[in-house]
């Protein structure tokens, strides 16, 4: 009954030279530039008084934590600033969380060498479900995790639907159906990970989303992220081209990623109504990394997925020809946002009542 | 400063013909065996009201629970019998502990498939440290983990002290001085486990530890256990007069097990009075396995510290041989305890305050 293990589940490589554990310093980069967004968060907003963890751990969860080392870093961040709030340091109860295919182990032995200062646990499942029992959380962070639908939606293999997504992998440059298809797949799966927090999260608790967006109001726009993954699927057509692969393997295949706007993000957690939105911010990248490093990293990120469908022969050529194609684009101009990062601050909001006492105080 | 990683950590194989997961019925029959006294103590001595988990969850931990399948069991029967004293089911949180060189990947989804009723997490580490938060937990299980030491006592390697214990792996057939190492060592293991679970468990908790012992009161006896690990020493020796090792590596070996006595035991959780004894009872076996079948349950369970000492290559000699031994031994009467099992049921003892009180109501 407790965790519902989505239907796509690709876990990042832990191992290996394009493992996520090796090329992960683009996600790093976000996790850094974060770190004092979320600083001043907790200063400002986290109020360690109502929250009482009077006799009980001062507990954060990492939803989607891969295995490291991005986790290690943005806990320690986390840690080290909820520290500051009080003059007896609380204990830390830290929960790093991902799908059950994920590699724990790896997690587990680089989290030991850290000499980490918390109480460390794993809860594996999906987010998109109840991972913690009811008000056990006191901070979340989830990490360029959010972007990754639970499922892509089943329209867009209906040959009989008009979002039927023939000849491409995701919406950049499809008709409005299949835009409408995702969007709608992604507000589904915001609405599930947003009601299963309001659950776990303690009122007056804090959360970090950090996620891939399109800055901007057009979702199929081909710029930034949504616009490599166009390119990935035009290098999967030139594939098909060459009897590299089938085309009707392209044609079933589609990717469940969607970046949301800061607009219908905005709208999305309004309208679920349990967190108020504290701070949206873009983070601001002012050097995009090579078309080569940015391709390693979306490797390590994103292999699972194509793998499952296509099969691991054609990963080695399919990543060259992104490169070049990557590369012969307009896509990566220096001093752009690329992919574009967003970090949303969210309070869990008080009881109504609590709202009601404080006024009397007041 | 959390988590104190003992020295010796030798993980039960995961997969394979001699893994743990295949090979494990014995200790199941121990799990088994152990569930009527355990829902006997639970209707018995858990207070639900005491313990006050109101808002709450019920939370659960399997210390040394391997990658499975007999730790499920084991909560499942806990799960069960808690259940019943509540009028509305509680949620149940569930920590699963190993070394960190466990395979929880294989624990996780296991787990996953069995359609759990709890949230599940996982807490890797020394259980002779902190695992977890103050007052944190309200049932504690340990089944067959507590008799592996967190290291070899030193004196055993050293060739000037009257510990030292050349020509034998174990304190089976040993002078007084090495029964007395392993015993010391025993002591400050248990001492520091019930010191680690003495913070987390809340009053009233309760805790069941299964472990493997000596029946009587005479430690190196060569009967049950003791007497495998004799033959264990044995075959090495063997093996080593036909220079398939060397002596000098049997000498420098000693097997990090020690199974205690009901009065060493008993003694022991006296005298370091956290904890009150509400049960000790040995575990009944009928029908003794035969020596092929319990050779296969002690490779899965001991072969990662023989590998570790003497190489991978001469382990299926080894075992081998050690099933001959065996069944050409008088260890292995039908009918006979073996390997003998006890059944502690423990409860954290309540603060003298809350008794005075519970004394002034009466």
């Amino acid at each position: 009954m407790v965790n519902r293990e989505v239907l796509e589940s690709f876990p990042m490589k832990a191992e290996g030279s394009y493992s996520y554990n090796n090329n992960s310093s683009i996600q790093r980069y976000g996790v850094n530039r974060s770190k004092t967004i979320i600083e001043q968060a907790i200063a400002e907003k986290l109020d360690i008084k109502q929250i009482s963890t009077a006799n009980r751990p001062f507990t954060i969860a990492d939803l989607g934590c891969a295995s490291g080392p991005n986790t290690f870093v943005a806990v320690k961040n986390i840690v080290g600033a909820v520290e500051l709030k009080y003059e007896q340091r609380p204990e830390f109860l830290v929960y790093f969380n991902d799908h059950v295919t994920n590699d724990f182990n790896t997690l587990f032995r680089s989290c030991i060498a850290s000499n980490k200062q918390y109480f460390m646990s794993a809860a594996p499942g999906s987010f998109h479900g109840r991972l913690f029992p009811k008000a056990s959380l006191h901070f979340v962070h989830c990490s360029f995790s959010l972007h990754w639908l639970s499922m892509v939606p089943n329209e867009l293999l209906d040959q009989t639907s008009p979002a039927w997504n023939k000849g491409r992998i995701t919406y950049g440059n499809a008709p409005n159906e299949v835009v409408m298809a995702y969007s709608k797949q992604f507000a589904k799966d915001m609405t599930s990970f947003l009601n299963a927090r309001a659950e776990e999260v303690v009122r007056g608790g804090l959360m970090v989303l950090l996620l891939s967006y399109t800055a901007g109001e057009i979702r199929s726009s081909l710029h930034g992220f949504v616009g490599i993954m166009d390119l990935m699927g035009s290098c999967l057509l030139d594939m098909a081209k060459l009897g590299l692969l089938s085309e009707a393997g392209v044609d079933s295949f589609n990717l469940p990623i969607y970046l949301t706007t800061i607009k219908e993000v905005r709208e999305l957690i309004k309208h679920n109504g349990h967190f108020s939105i504290e701070n949206i911010e873009p983070l601001i990248r002012m050097v995009a990394p090579d078309a080569e490093i940015l391709v390693t990293h979306l490797r390590a990120a994103m292999e699972g997925v194509f793998k499952e469908h296509f099969g691991n022969e054609i990963m080695d050529e399919f990543f060259k020809r992104l490169v070049k194609k990557v590369a012969a684009s307009s896509i990566l101009p220096v001093g752009n946002i690329v992919p574009g990062e967003l970090c949303i601050i969210l309070q869990r909001k008080f009881a109504l009542r609590m709202l009601c006492s404080t006024q009397d105080v007041v």
